[in-house]
């Protein structure tokens, strides 16, 4: 399978591709979206949204992986990394694509060994898990992280479904309340 | 000029049309998006993003306007409603819609006259302003009144732009900063 993790920012979205076989990974590609501070709000969200789309078509994941956040800066900056994070979300499921969120903590034990592991650590650990040359920039370390969690979670996941010790979600169907259109 | 307002939230999103030649206003639609609770937050995400791509299809505004959030709620609500104000506003600029952005007191000024209006006044002053035969629902209100701010400031604005009063907006171009890809 090949999975696309994504670590959401309004100026910096970074995103990272690899494959597994379920023993294996292999890099794939990754990158940061730049996004230009000068623009206005939704300008810079329709980068994110477009730019990673462009990321899905050129790299045809199967999965999307993402951090879930932990609130612990002032409510402004959680407010605009909510919408980037947002943006992001939207860009994946815009793609078809399903899903999987997980903690900081879920990915430093998963890459590192140990959920008190530093940023330095976790990007030295890419390199290693996947075979690169030197050290990927830090949004795009996050960013293949996040997708190895998801290489190393996904499979035991998916065994605990099929013998029914995590039961499948449901989904209730979208009302859409309209409205008096004239 | 038709406008859009959008009161986004990740429960229920409000949408509201409204028409302006300048002087006299004229309601075209309004509704509420509501998102199903049990979905996980991506697909969440895609409903808004969704149903209001499908209302800027439906009803072909020329403008957007949304209320810019002032946040007083715990740092989780606060990046709920970051990501689905991202998504809102994804879904706005994607249907290459110019976006405004307005705080509550210029809403609530601009709607009632007052800056201390309560929710009640400013529903029952946008079925005033709109003539309609009952108030609308709180969240298509509130997604309405933001359209009337917009209706009301736009031409002043407008005005001043044209005098040189206030400066055009300059935007550099994104940079996608790549990636290897394999």
């Amino acid at each position: 399978m090949r999975i696309l993790g994504v670590d959401p920012g309004l100026r910096r979205t970074g995103f990272g591709v690899i494959e597994s076989d379920g023993v294996r990974l292999r890099y794939v590609a990754s990158g940061t979206i730049v996004v230009p501070a000068d623009s206005d709000l939704s300008a810079r969200l329709k980068v994110i949204l477009d730019n990673l789309r462009q990321v899905v078509r050129d790299t045809s994941p199967d999965f999307a992986a993402v951090e879930k956040v932990f609130v612990n800066t002032n409510p402004h900056s959680t407010l605009l990394l909510g919408q980037a994070r947002g943006a992001a979300l939207c860009a994946l499921a815009d793609s078809s694509l399903s899903v999987h969120e997980y903690t900081a903590l879920q990915i430093k034990k998963s890459v590192v060994g140990t959920g008190r592991a530093a940023k330095t650590q976790v990007q030295a650990m890419v390199q290693h898990l996947l075979a690169l040359n030197g050290a990927p920039a830090a949004d795009a370390a996050d960013a293949l992280a996040c997708a190895i969690c998801h290489a190393h979670i996904a499979p035991l996941a998916e065994r605990l479904r099929d013998n029914g010790v995590l039961a499948a979600s449901s989904r209730r169907p979208t009302r859409l309340r309209g409205g008096r259109f004239s």
